[in-house]
This record gives structure tokens, C-alpha cells and sequence, in this order.
């Protein structure tokens, strides 16, 4: 049993999702150039999808710092959207529409190893999204990509965005569960480092496509992931599952 | 479609669990035979569930009335445990012993037909346990019983109990939806009565069998339910699917 041989006592794996679980950049860049041709708009969508997906830190860090009381991240997308709109020179959406754009993220194409990786794991660990998205992006999510979630977690529970401490912290404890007994899984080296602060375990997945193919990857991991594994079906077997 | 021919527009069915979903009575009353069998100990463990769960609401009360800040329903089960021990003169159980006894609610099996009309209604509708049961406990007797749910929602997401109205109002709130697109299921009126009037819609199935062969049933269903089922796979029929 490889959670064992690691020296480790896991019992319930959480994820990041944007990016770790999911490819939204093609996603995204999909579902507008499809609205594009529907409307008859013409625009490099992949430019789009960064531009909108390059807004969610400083609208987070908003809610973060105290500037803006809790909002969830539909909210959030669906603010930065008029932004982003703005930028790339389109209007005339009226709000059903940009509310329908906004619902775009509760729609992302898993990468090829998540959904049979994540069945793997749940025979053996509690599986659980530890995203920034809100618990009805998750769950809408979920139905439209097939990951067998065991429960939602993530930032509208704890009501506190990742990285804050609290965010990890109330996962683990909603999980009736000790740190030590909770591995965060990630393509992000910082959402790991993080969550290791409180004392979770940490898997680092790399994900080099996830910004497409011309942007460098995230480089070497940091020595002290418990686990690097080259994808989520690798993590399983790595975990002995 | 039936949902549509009922005058409803429904997208998310959420439930009550104990009793609704599951049959708590024969489960811990099994698991408590069996313990009683490992430790030479006889007594009417049926007679024990009883006690325990007749503690449910009292302990709750204590919560919804302020008496005790927000706990969980594992620690409310773990306090009243004590005091079933003391009624029933069984003593000598060390604090790793009580808490796997705590435990035995987090494995209660499902009623025959939950599952089969879980996955069902799933194909249609978000489905999620609305307990007052913690979401640790929900998700490991989903991980027991096979229960598909697509999130976890209930008391401790609110904090607050059923059947105070903020318990439904925050599930509605965490699946973006409006409290007229939300279904509540249950085996008991006073949990749907409370339900509609935060607006969510009602389906009322019997459990004629929750509190054993002796006792009486929940009598005649409100005329104000939208829906009254057999079982889960007749709600499912019932609302088309």
C-alpha cells in the first residue's frame, strides 16, 4: 500500500480545479468563438479566455483584502466579464446573455486522465474540489464532466479565497479530519505550498498545457510535495490505489 | 415531462436523509447487537436507537435556541451517547470506543429503493442530501451506502438546523437557484411544511417503517405537497423521469 510505504495516513484527496482538473482555456476559448459565430462576432477567443481568466486574482484579492464583502466567483466572472467585453470592443449583450457567458466556467472539459483517475481514487479516498469556484459552478460542473465528487468544498464554504489559511482549514475540518490526513492536489506550486502552511499533504500535477501550448510551464517542483505524479491516473498508482 | 405537466420547474431535488433516505433504526440497532455481541454486553439494543434518537431533537433545540454555540451533529451524537450509556447501565467504554459507536451514523443503510431512484432523478435534477447531518457524516454514508449525490448541502453549510427557514435558504442560495426550482423530499411533514414556506417546492414520501413495526405512521399527507411518492424510483416516474 503506497500511502503507507510513503509514510503517509491519507484519507481524503482535494483538488484544485481550474487548470488542475480541468482545461478551461480551451474551453472557455471554445464556448466563445461558438457564441462569436452564433452572434456573428469576430475575435481571437484564446486572447479573450487569457484576458478573462488574467482578471480572477486582482477581482479575488478584492474580496481577500476587505474591499469587496464575501462574493462568490460567478459574481466575480460576471464582473470582470463587462471588462473584459469592454476591452475586446463587443456590446449589445444584454444581461441574460453575459449571465449565459458567466455560466461558460460551469462547463469545462476535464483533461483525458482526470474523470478515470478521480474514480480510482474515490474507491479508496473522500474526493473533493478545493476551488475557488462556488459550490453550484462545482456541482454544475461536475454533471456536465462526470467527476464523481464525494462532497464540495472549497472557498464559499470557508467564505475565504485560496490562499488564505482559512480556506484549506475549513475543508479539513469539514472533513471531520486531521491536516496530516488531507492531500491537496495541484498543477499549482503555490496553491500546494499554501495549503502545506497548515499541515495538509500535497500532490503536484503538472498540467504544461494548461495556458496553451506557447506558455512556459510551471518549472521544477519544490522539494517538499509528497508527491509529484505526471498525472491523476499516475497519482492513483503512486498512492496505491 | 412531468415536471412541466406538474406546473413545476424544478432543477435541483434536495433530502431529508434520516429516515427519508435511509433507515436509521435497523442500522444502528445492528450495529449496536454487534458491538453489544463483541463486548458481552445484552441489552433491547432497539429500545437503545430509540433512546439515542429521541435525544436528536432536544440536542438540536439546545443549538437552534442558543443554549450551545453552533455544533455539529456528530458532537451532538457523541454528547447524548453519554447519557443513552448511563440509562442503559453500560459503562467501561474509553473515548476511542464512544466515538466508533458515534460513528456507527455514519453507515445507515438505504431504504431499497433509494438508490435505484437517486440515479435516476440524478440524470434530471441536482441531487444533495438537505440534513442536519454534518457533511463528514453525509459524505462517509455515501461512501457506505452508494448514495450519488451531486454536493452535500444541509445544516452545517447554514449553520443553522432545519427546520429553522435560513437551513433551506442557504441551500437554495448555494445551487444559484430560486427557492421555487428547488424540491424538498421527505418522510416528514413539518420538515416540508417549513420548507414551502422559504418557497421551495415539496414531495412527500412515507417511511411507514422508519420507527419500526409498532409504530404508527405520519398520517395523511397536506393537501399543499406537490408531489406524494410511493418510493424514490415512483418520485422519479412522477416527475417524469
Amino acid at each position: 500500500m503506497a500511502n503507507e510505504a510513503l509514510g503517509l495516513d491519507v484519507k481524503a484527496c482535494i483538488f484544485d480545479v481550474f487548470g488542475t482538473v480541468v482545461d478551461w482555456r480551451s474551453s472557455i476559448t471554445a464556448q466563445c468563438a461558438n457564441m462569436g459565430r452564433i452572434k456573428g462576432i469576430e475575435r481571437d477567443w484564446a486572447a479573450f479566455a487569457d484576458t478573462w481568466r488574467s482578471k480572477y486574482r486582482p477581482y479575488m484579492d478584492k474580496v481577500r483584502s476587505g474591499e469587496l464583502p464575501w462574493t462568490n466567483l460567478d459574481a466575480l466572472h460576471r464582473m470582470s466579464l463587462d471588462e473584459v467585453l469592454d476591452e475586446f470592443e463587443i456590446s449589445g449583450f444584454d444581461d441574460a446573455e453575459k449571465t449565459a457567458v458567466t455560466y461558460f466556467w460551469h462547463n469545462l472539459t476535464p483533461w483525458p486522465d482526470s474523470v478515470p483517475g478521480l474514480y480510482r481514487l474515490k474507491t479508496r479516498f473522500v474526493i473533493a474540489p478545493m476551488s475557488n469556484g462556488n459550490i453550484a459552478l462545482m456541482t454544475n460542473m461536475a454533471k456536465n464532466g462526470g467527476m464523481p465528487w464525494d462532497c464540495i468544498l472549497g472557498a464559499e464554504v470557508a467564505q475565504h479565497y485560496k490562499p488564505d489559511p482559512e480556506s484549506y482549514g475549513t475543508a479539513v475540518k469539514l472533513l471531520g479530519l486531521q491536516p496530516e490526513q488531507v492531500m491537496m492536489v495541484a498543477a499549482h506550486q503555490g496553491d500546494l505550498l499554501a495549503s502545506a502552511k497548515v499541515g495538509l499533504r500535497t500532490a503536484f500535477v503538472p498540467r504544461p498545457r494548461e495556458h496553451g501550448p506557447d506558455r512556459t510551464p510551471d518549472p521544477t517542483p519544490d522539494p517538499s510535495f509528497n508527491v509529484v505524479a505526471d498525472n491523476f491516473v499516475d497519482l492513483a498508482a503512486k498512492l496505491g490505489v
